[in-house]
């Protein structure tokens, strides 16, 4: 088989990729593979859903909040069900942590990301469920180190989205135009051909300029002009051998489900969004975040830990329930008691692929190929910025237009030219 | 056993930092563990020995040039015989290859860094084996897109020196002082801890703060307030399993020996430097390189090939003949000719520690340890800068002072506060 364009991977990266590319070269042919039986059936699903448009970096800015945009655009006038919402994301901080962040605060807002600071009434009055400051003698509070809430940083234009339903749309639109795509179909390795063949056994030389020209896969090889690698933490396994590094780390992410009676007054909130439902809400402490999913009338949960958590691929990652008992339980029920003792209904785990350098995803050519990946967690709501840029990338343009119209400059993003802030937000 | 500072891997960087950090802090038990037999035994060994002056990157400027320096203070004062020389680096270029790199060039002369330009006359004088040009009905140069050599880049300050007599006097200045090496002592495992340990299954938990204190070994536990990675290509290993990003990625290399009559020239060279011997030279295609050995009297040959080389580390690399005969040796023959039908007396292979993102080196620090690495070639040359730079990390210093009292700053080669050039003149 032949094509145009070979997308490797069907996830949120390869299908806006497939979609924007097929969009502008509709005379193309724009062939997606992807090992798993269905879209988005990786990573993807197994994310949080989450949308934020609140980071220190311009660059992630850019990316994210078009992204809410266009998805927005994408329920509102082209019928996708997205599940799209703006409940906000909600940063409890310490009054260290406030102070900390407070400049690059001024620094967002200046930026035209909308805050909103709430003091600890407001907290309070807010969210009943919350335990803001703790009796001086609390033993496992000061064990854990554990800080009051000294305030509560908005974000109302975050929220969240399906993951599932957001990469469906994209791979309705995909195949709407003529776009191909190939499930249970693997990529085993990159072809790498010389530019100029000389029918010499041996080819490529190291005195010949080589180019990736397709794949090897389970169906047999595919040729392609352009190949671009959107397989997530699997992209290493495909680069490696031709000796390009995809700056990406695989880190495990779990997310446990709660659903009680008692969780029931996270759901019916005053004053905090039009939903009544807890944001995104994260914790001064660990990396935890919890959100409702109002649509099954549940508490997501989870915990970005650090140090500690190894860099590995797992197939099939499984959550642990010791993970949540014995790490995230005792920091969560002395702020929010309302989760003590109960058990989680449903809990699965998958990969963050991080860019461990500037946390900040890449787009990066090689001959032949685009890479883009090193999502670092945010590859949902940054995937239609990313699949604009590779689409620009693969036309030869300095810039990408992202959604709404504002311009991005691809090489910033890249490896040899980077040019971005690190991010200071991070979650 | 238990000592302040846990060192693991004896090889440049490893013994550069144990004898600073040893130097500095006499008080201090430092003891260096190595899973082989030696010192220099891994990649270091491997090296080709080279020294060079002449970067781009201010970063690989300071670190090489004070090396340099430090080097020949350690010959000249301190009696090591480290086989240093001068015979100089020369970069040979076609018209298009000069042309881009000539700005770079001038902002290099005005940063200090002594470079001469030699035009072809003086080049087909002084190396009269060398083919500047090619008949215009040379096939094969056609079909191997080999371009005439316009002009020759010579760095007079450059040149080489022997890994091994370099690696041995560290070892030696480090034991002299007290230092402590435990070969055949192989670091199984970073051991992680909290930071304050409650004596709860499980520890450390997300919520508690925690460090490295020390590795598992062969020999059993090593208990170390601060480890120093410095394990090279092999530290990924080692890292991986606690979450923390070597950005290090290994590349295999080799280098092939050749001793013959004809030859002989090579080492009779006039007017480029005292020994007469030919500088390490850079073919204007597809990463070539030689030098004279003139202590034993052959030729070394390398080659940096890019994309099509995997990374992929091997524990005992093996060189491919194949390799010269085929990728090496039809572009070789064409601008030496003397090369035509010899065969190496002696080849092996190594691996260069490449940071893929800005191809300069790291050392970045993270609870309880230090972490410093990726290379990307040039860990000999840099080793002394390197090893200061880990030192004053250990210290808590801002700013090290590197030989000759030059001052670098310690955050611009970590990874939070990173602030490098990426290097444009690279082997």
């Amino acid at each position: 088989m032949d094509c145009d364009i070979l997308v490797i991977g069907a996830g949120i990266l390869g299908l806006s990729s497939a979609y924007h590319l097929k969009m502008r070269n509709p005379g193309k042919r724009v062939v997606v593979i992807e090992r798993l039986s269905g879209a988005g059936q990786g990573n993807s699903a197994k994310s949080a859903g989450g949308l934020r448009n609140v980071f220190t970096s311009e660059t992630n800015f850019l990316l994210a909040d078009s992204g809410i945009d266009f998805y927005s655009h994408l329920e509102r006038d082209a019928g996708f069900d997205l599940k799209l919402h703006r409940n906000g994301y909600l940063w409890l901080l310490s009054e260290s942590q406030y102070s900390s962040l407070k400049k690059l605060l001024d620094k967002m807002k200046n930026r035209g990301i909308e805050t909103r600071l709430f003091e600890e009434e407001e907290l309070k009055r807010m969210i009943p469920d919350l335990v803001l400051s703790f009796p001086s003698g609390d033993e496992e509070a000061i064990m854990m180190g554990l800080e009051p809430i000294h305030v509560g940083v908005f974000g109302p234009k975050c929220g969240g989205l399906d993951a599932d339903s957001l990469v469906k749309s994209y791979e309705s639109m995909f195949l709407g135009m003529g776009g191909e795509i190939f499930y249970n179909t693997e990529a085993e390795r990159l072809v790498l051909e010389p530019e100029r063949r000389l029918d010499i056994t041996g080819e490529p030389f190291v005195w010949q300029k080589s180019l990736v020209n397709g794949a090897r896969t389970n169906l047999g090889e595919i040729k392609a002009d352009t190949t671009i690698v959107t397989a997530g933490i699997w992209s290493e396994k495909l680069l490696n051998p031709i000796g390009f590094d995809v700056v990406n780390k695989p880190k495990k992410r779990q997310v446990f489900v709660f659903k009680d009676l008692k969780l029931q007054n996270l759901q019916e909130l005053k004053g905090l969004n039009e939903s009544e439902a807890l944001p995104l809400t994260l914790l001064p402490k660990a990396g935890i975040y919890l959100k409702s999913e109002a649509s099954e009338g549940s508490i997501w949960l989870g915990c970005s830990d650090h140090l500690g958590r190894e860099f590995e691929v797992e197939d099939d990652p499984q959550p642990e329930r010791e993970f949540y008992a014995r790490n995230i339980y005792d920091v969560l029920v002395k702020y929010f008691p309302c989760f003590k003792d109960l058990r989680e209904v449903n809990m699965w785990a998958g990969h963050y692929a991080i860019n461990t350098v500037d946390g900040i995803p890449i787009v990066e050519p090689a001959p032949g190929m685009i890479y883009a990946g090193a999502t670092s967690g945010s590859g949902l709501m940054k995937g239609d910025a990313l699949g604009r840029i590779v689409t620009s990338n693969y036309m030869g343009e300095d810039e990408a237009e992202l959604y709404g119209g504002r311009k991005f400059k691809v090489s910033n993003i890249g490896i040899s030219n980077r040019k971005v802030a690190r991010e200071g937000f991070v979650i």
